[in-house]
């Protein structure tokens, strides 16, 4: 099986398991309960949010535990502006981002605010000087994601975060979701205010997850309750999942230190490979995250191509998972102003640190047989 | 070891422990994802949700996967109250709500919702009537627990829902974190429109739940994204999850089946013996739910008793661990009208299907020399 899906989801590491099977079954109590057993429980869960913002370089209290990228995006956008709104009620974002922040700011169109989607280049890049000239008086939040999540674009963050940061009525919120563990951003440079990461992507579990919330900022709750989280959001807190997100984060940031340019040359090749194939057309801006590549072939169906390769044990995406329930259209791609052809046959290739050049290999081949195969210019098998 | 803190969370079966390890490494595809790998873990997520529509006699697609009861609560409370606002803006709960329930009804308020808090009696019981007299021409919803975390009083939601769905402007909320696996409620005879189960309190995982939204019910969601859970809650599925709760809710059902009488049996034991014992007061009134059982001990604070008690290895609560991170003192034991001494010196005692006879003897034991000693009247050891 070669699994090139990896920004859908990956498949969780052993060692994640097992930590989370040891305190599933150990340290089950109630972190927030009287007795010795909920105090063990506690001392934990201040271990692990230690680890955690240790590993991201910010304080303790920084870190929302959440169940994922969906909730932490979610949180930040609803939660400044449910309760910054006395200030203003105009929000920013881009045009290329995940469903979860674009939704959610379309949520808050419903209740009165007001949207700007800045435009985005060829492959996908936000122009910071365009998100300076949308700013106004009652401007609250900035959206924008690190690292796009079907064309891998690597937005300039830290140059939006200059920016933003003279404007101390506006928070900056970043979705790197698709960046953890593959394109370092530092919030100790970055003047970023919130940032979303999720365990799914990066070998842990789904269901878990991190909102980085810089001291101070106040948000609106999605979830009222006990007041766990700092009191922005509640509930028993998921100490195994807690455990299980900051072990697939430390093996992630090892993988990124150790081998990250060995990915990008892995996808570096398939780039490179793909490209020299007629009918073939890269989305991916050449100088994308080291695991996501996109491209298109201009009249074939991309579920069948990803069918075809699926014969072959080789799985691949269209566009995205989180909005593949829709037609094939890229909303992303749309937005980069590609051709029809190239807009509705795009397929997303996203590779873990377990890929290697064999399997890379094979997909070239599998991929090259299965397109003249479907062109009606070769043999399947 | 003696675990009386079932009401604050369970220990997973190790059922839902090895089913949830088998999906992780084996289906850990993105339920999303066009390829054969997501298809597979699409199927299974709907036969999931199918084992558990069967288990709640509702439809499918009313069920809404979350990630527990303080998630079910507030998107339940303010999922309506969000998107149907345009109908009015009167909200109607009760004083002896969980945290979750409370406040996310004044998170309302601060948005601009007008709240009625109705009260109750001596033991916690909400009146049927009360509530009828409370709905206006704007009231859109009304949210009453089934059985209460601290006391295990079992509310007429029966009576109630025949009174509410008299008035079809307005929603009628059930959080049965508490009662689901102990006190049956039929979602098939019972006119309730949404419904709030966890995982951790019938002994799946923390970060798991399960909302039931009675379908063509609309709500404002509080995750926007991919549009997943019938459009009311996105976010990556998260399917090794849902696996676990669908088992825990089987187990949980099947023990209420066939043991709920002798956990009754054992809840009125300690019920019994504790009444006949010198300076303590039960605070839970005789009928409550199977396995729960709230009591004071006037002048002898609760977390000396919790301490004192863990000793000997017995865990139990001061009420709840959703809000004993406060002081002392018992918002829904104030509520019902306690004095000042019986209201800050409460202990909650839950039960599971677990617990036996001879724990509830030897609990007896441990406390009445734990009272005597505190009280200065006996040796502790």
């Amino acid at each position: 099986m070669i699994y090139f899906d990896n920004s859908a989801t990956t498949k969780p590491y052993p060692e994640v398991l097992e930590v989370f099977q040891k305190a599933s079954g150990r340290y089950f109590a109630n972190p927030s309960s009287p007795h010795a057993l909920g105090a063990e429980a506690e001392r934990l869960m201040i271990q692990t949010r230690k680890k955690i913002a240790e590993q991201m370089e910010v304080k303790e209290r920084e870190i929302i535990f959440t169940s994922g990228g969906t909730e932490g995006n979610n949180l930040a956008i609803k939660g400044i502006a449910l309760q910054h709104q006395t200030r203003g009620r105009h929000i920013i974002t881009s045009s290329v981002e995940h469903p979860s922040v674009i939704e959610a700011f379309k949520g808050l169109e419903q209740l009165g605010f007001e949207v700007t989607y800045v435009e985005v280049d060829r492959h996908g890049y936000v122009d910071p000087v365009e998100i300076e000239k949308e700013i106004r008086k009652d401007t609250i939040l900035i959206s924008i994601m690190s690292v796009n999540n079907e064309l891998g674009t690597i937005q300039p963050i830290k140059e939006i975060a200059d920016i933003t940061s003279r404007f101390p009525k506006a928070y900056f919120h970043v979705d790197h979701v698709q960046g953890q563990g593959k394109t370092p951003l530092s919030l100790k440079k970055a003047k970023v205010d919130l940032f979303t990461v999720s365990g799914h992507k990066i070998h842990g579990f789904k269901g878990t997850g991190v909102l980085f919330v810089r001291e101070g900022i106040k948000l609106f709750p999605l979830f009222h309750g006990g007041g766990h989280e700092m009191n922005l959001r509640s509930g028993t807190e998921n100490l195994p999942g807690m455990i299980a997100f900051s072990k697939a984060l430390q093996l992630i940031n090892i993988k990124q230190n150790e081998e990250v340019n060995e990915l990008r040359n892995l996808r570096n090749y398939l780039f490179t490979k793909l490209q020299q194939l007629d009918g073939v057309v890269i989305n991916s801006p050449e100088d994308g995250a080291p695991h996501i590549l996109n491209l298109s072939v201009p009249g074939i169906k991309p579920e069948v191509m990803v069918h075809a390769l699926a014969e072959d044990e080789i799985y691949i995406s269209t566009k995205s998972a989180c909005s593949s329930k829709h037609p094939d259209r890229s909303a992303v791609l749309q937005a980069c102003g590609v051709s029809e052809e190239v807009m509705v046959s795009a397929l997303r290739i996203s590779l873990s640190y377990q890929n290697n050049r064999s399997e890379a290999d094979a997909f070239i081949k599998s991929f090259k047989r299965t397109v003249a195969y479907l062109k009606g210019k070769g043999d399947k098998s």
